[in-house]
């Protein structure tokens, strides 16, 4: 027993972090002696997980393994973690499927583009925080998205993760049988976020729905994709139909990161940049520092919550 | 007219040659004036296509960038196009989505993990092949899978890609509603691709189904993901069940590969090593130098097929 700690508050407190730790859904990786965490070159019998991932509480993910690394540069700034010179190093050097950063409580980690690459890196991600022994981890995306009907470089706060006929759900296949999974995300997060975007004020954010797709061409109604069987009238006649379902933008990661992060306990927020207004265009040719500048908005939403929540700010 | 060629010979070469051509199944591509591939950084109206990509008759596309970088340096030297000292600079270096590397007729391009990631590089690859106007393309995918009943290190040519049901179709997704493709490859280039294994006899090869899935854990009957809900012998009896409908390997890209490049009119293969016998693991702890030999193995028969194509076995 912890010297001066009354047996009823410690096994609260037990009982409080136990609460917190990750859950793992899944009874066969008890019986594993070892763990390799293929994707990250990581595993269980080679890296110690506890002391190195042990204090994680924040991590942060988005497409781009140079975005990543942007993050992380600069969230140890705002956090006062930077080591003037220090180059952070990536975790899983040992593959290029995935780069991951650390700095003091937050990792940093892409996750490639589309539900099936974010999905490995998240199966991948949730078993690395339970190893670590973890607890109250929150996960937030930071990436980019087609806005609809919002000025470009607006930023989205998912209020839901919906599908493409607009519903708040997940399809995964499982022995080619479909199973339905809820794709709600935490409300007080994304109030908490909308907060420090209110507290930055740099720029328009909102809190909206988010569809989730599986291609970005045919499956978001562009039309300059190298196949298109539709008419500019019934792209728009869908974009507005999405408008209307309470639709703000659109990526291609979020329903299978809120689904799996509500199955394993995780609070978990999605914080995108709208590169373009879909309602007025398909291609992304605004000038590459003004997309550079827009894409910085997410990481400054996020970094300053978490300097927020470490009161720090 | 060209000189000394009779106007019969000419039109027919001329309507051969137009049947070779990228197919572009969009009307709306013809009215844009510039187009921007996001994903690769390259644009009509800021690279010259023609004079970059005219002369591509092999496109190789694979998950891993460093594996596609490995790859052209592999079949420059096999084509004897290699000068020594030499490093080919990656075409898409204004983005870290993907790599594209060139050796004379060949192009090597990275594509990430799954349909989404493999989809929007494909759809921009096709625009590139139509704006460079190339002609009589071949495409093929070298990549790593999971076996099923087959010894780690075998190469699976693809005879069809089938979805988590063994159905030789994918299913895409357009303006929220299901239009089904067929995912049939070309069977005679899958014969020559079997003939070249054949001719440098050093690996098991066989021609089998692919199957094609949304997902790594779940999605491929995997025990050892975040989340897991079934029993080892509900996985055994769907593996086997795959097994009896001609699978021989699983992995996330063939499918939405083989229906786009059918529908693009372009000749198109899929070559997979196999990393395990998914009928007895799950896990891939193979040693790092064995699995890299193992990932050698498509670009050595690949890189054959060109070869002799080219007339330089």
């Amino acid at each position: 027993m912890a010297p001066g700690l009354p047996d009823k508050k410690k096994a609260e407190d037990e009982q409080s972090s136990k609460k917190n730790l990750i859950h793992l859904c899944n009874p066969h990786l008890e019986q594993m002696k070892e763990d390799v965490l293929y994707h990250f070159a990581l595993g269980t019998g080679t890296q110690d997980f506890p002391t190195l991932f042990g204090d994680v509480k924040f991590v942060c993910v988005g497409g781009s393994p140079s975005r990543m690394k942007a993050f992380i540069t600069y969230v140890a700034e705002e956090l006062g973690l930077r080591t003037p010179g220090y180059d952070h190093p990536n975790i899983c050097a040992g593959t290029d499927r995935y780069a991951m950063y650390k700095a003091g409580p937050v990792l940093s980690v892409s996750h490639g583009m589309g539900i099936p690459s974010i999905a490995i890196m998240l199966h991948e991600l949730i078993k690395l925080l339970h190893h670590a022994k973890c607890s109250s981890v929150t996960v937030i995306r930071i990436g980019t998205s087609g806005g609809i009907g919002l000025d470009p470089g607006s930023v989205v706060i998912t209020r839901q993760a919906v599908d493409a006929t607009f519903k708040p759900q997940f399809e995964q296949l499982i022995l080619g049988k479909n199973v339905i999974r809820s794709t709600d995300l935490d409300e007080q997060l994304a109030n908490e976020l909308m907060q420090c975007s209110n507290e930055i004020a740099q720029f328009n954010t909102v809190i909206g729905n988010t569809m989730c797709t599986l291609d970005f061409y045919e499956g978001q109604a562009r039309l300059d994709g190298a196949i298109c069987s539709y008419t500019e009238g019934e792209k728009l006649q869908y974009l507005k139909e999405a408008y209307d379902a309470g639709v703000r933008n659109i990526e291609m990661e979020s329903s299978v990161f809120a689904a799996m992060c509500k199955l394993s306990g995780i609070k978990a927020a999605v914080v995108c940049v709208t590169l373009l207004n879909r309602l007025e265009g398909d291609q992304i040719n605004t000038p590459h520092d003004v997309l550079v500048e827009y894409q910085q908005r997410p990481q400054k939403l996020v970094g300053h919550f978490i300097k927020k929540y470490l009161g720090k700010v």
